[in-house]
């Protein structure tokens, strides 16, 4: 029994991931296969990126891990294996994988050989299916990473800025988005953690745009209605939250951009 | 084998669903793991305490339903774990189980012990993985319900008026609102049922706000476009409905509020 | 292990989906389940039929697909099974099944008898748990497709007009329209193949109110922005498409309209 895990962009609305779970099942029908989400924004691969790299710690190691959000599907990008210390991922080189994998220990990367493989025809829109899938299937039933294809050297890494502590501002970016409106950014708890021990309390937090009070809060029902909060979030990263109300909406920021959170005593 | 069911409101676009599916499967890799739903409004307890209630009798003995539905995670209320006849249910003690362990026959309370389980870290934001999902796991690969702390007196149940008839007008609230826009009331079929048997015939529903003509009807198609129906539903309570129309718009109504049916000869 | 794919048009918010789940699980613990969709417009039949008819090729043989979209529920249209060559698919008989039948190569077509197979209760507007999750169960777990009920003639199906080329267009009808915007018609990628291999370019695109100049492509990401293209799809028909922009509101269609491509050299 091997645990398959899925990523994509591709909703649930189309039979675009039954097709490819069907491959998968064809070719190792005791595979078990959990979806991570399918409802990462169209194209946003720092948002899908973050999704990966906080659930696949969770699987039990020697999972496979799937993930398709490819703007890129039919031009240069490679697609790749990477086996890592305590699983396996593929999908397109194109950064969304680099964060999970670095979570999860890198020992290498290799090239998806098409014709190597015998994948038999393949669209040119939908590698998800044709690449992906089937080879996530022969992996599933036995295949080793290191005979998709030759290796390659390192892996696509997404450029971002990060979070820095300087003169009682943490400065950072916001990896992701959450449903409920939660901005989670890329400043770990850690950092958070040191300034409030060294007596700093977060007073103001800046976007581009705005300028908005804030207060610490150790949960989200510490937030007093349509107020901001600084927090120590449960994805390992500090989040910037409002209690029934979006965050984002309040800081009119959206993935990628940059928050500035000012500390005094 | 294990089956596993779970409900919460966290929506299908993050991954902190999939984080609760890795910690169970890491903890018990052959249970079978079912969604009820993860689109229950934020925050909406009745709404997901009907969720659970009207799905989990169709699950095979001895299956463990989790609920997380949680405004309070971080503050008082407890966790627990309820011991029913026929399988086990697990969740924030804050009303949300208590229909469904109701429906199946409670046994007895459990309050889950984190230090005891040595659940280990525990985020403040996150009890649904951390807290639940551990559990689960751990109940799931054998731990018996009693073994997870101390036994608690009853269970949290949602204040809510019953369902009453008097002077030929059923008087009910709405459980629920379904994805066709059809109201669930707390009303049960039987009701329905004893009112025509006496030769009454529903002629219009009330809510506080808007009063509209009412037909019987026996299955959605028998409604005409546009017009509500009350009708024996089959989730084993009257429903109002409108043929492809929102009945909850016609009758400006959300979940908890009170319908009112006159009936007549 | 047997293999069970659903699709609905019952959403993911309410439990109706789980409450089929379960029932099958019952009956067949062992079933791996899959879901195909259950996001297909309200009522639409063809787009369940397309996402049907493309999905379940791709499951291995001897999987038991079960759809429902049936508007006329407790209606007069026939509950029924089809023994396929590779499979078995069950359903209302209102063209929801045939496309896919066809697909897999129809043996026989049985009427689910629900008096003969006892399956107890059946509320008037759920037949997708009473009838047809049940029947299901049943199969999965080893009753086979002629002891359903007895053998009816033929299949409903779907009137769609054929496509056609002539003179240099293409005419066709739209079968489905994807989360992101794309087209998907009935004409066969060979059509286009046969086209383009005599020299001839696709120039514009009409739908009954508008008419825009479109291009041929390999693959979505060969487009310029907010440009239509044609190209060969990867579920086997001919799609029209637009990069970041949804080719459905340019051309202002839904599904089951007629789009006529003109080619010249």
């Amino acid at each position: 029994m091997r645990v398959v895990t899925m990523l994509t962009d591709f909703g649930l609305s189309d039979s675009y991931v039954a097709q490819m779970k069907g491959v998968i099942t064809d070719l190792c029908p005791t595979a078990r296969i959990f979806d991570i989400s399918h409802m990462v924004r169209r194209h946003d691969i720092l948002s899908g990126a973050f999704l990966l790299e906080t659930a696949v710690p969770f699987f039990p190691n020697n999972s496979i891990h799937l993930g398709v959000v490819d703007p890129g599907v039919g031009a240069d990008r490679l697609p790749i294996v990477v086996k890592a210390k305590t699983a396996t991922l593929l999908g397109p080189d194109n950064g969304l994988l680099e964060r999970a994998a670095r979570r999860l220990g890198v020992i290498a990367v290799y090239k998806i050989d098409v014709a190597e493989l015998e994948l038999g025809e393949v669209s040119s829109t939908f590698h998800g299916r044709d690449v992906f899938a089937k080879t996530t299937g022969m992996l599933a039933s036995g295949l080793r990473a290191e005979d998709v294809g030759p290796p390659v050297k390192g892996l696509a890494k997404l450029q971002l800025q990060e979070a820095e502590v300087k003169g009682g501002i943490l400065e950072c970016r916001i990896l992701h988005i959450d449903t409920f409106g939660n901005l989670i950014t890329n400043a770990h708890n850690a950092m958070l953690r040191r300034l409030t021990s060294q007596g700093l309390v977060p007073q103001t937090v800046k976007s581009s745009s705005r300028s908005r009070r804030v207060r610490i809060a150790k949960t989200y029902s510490d937030a007093r209605l349509r107020k901001l909060v600084v927090l120590e979030g449960s994805q390992g990263y500090v989040e910037v939250a409002a209690r029934e109300a979006d965050a984002d909406n309040m800081l009119h920021v959206r993935t990628r951009e940059k928050l500035r959170i000012l500390f005094s005593r």
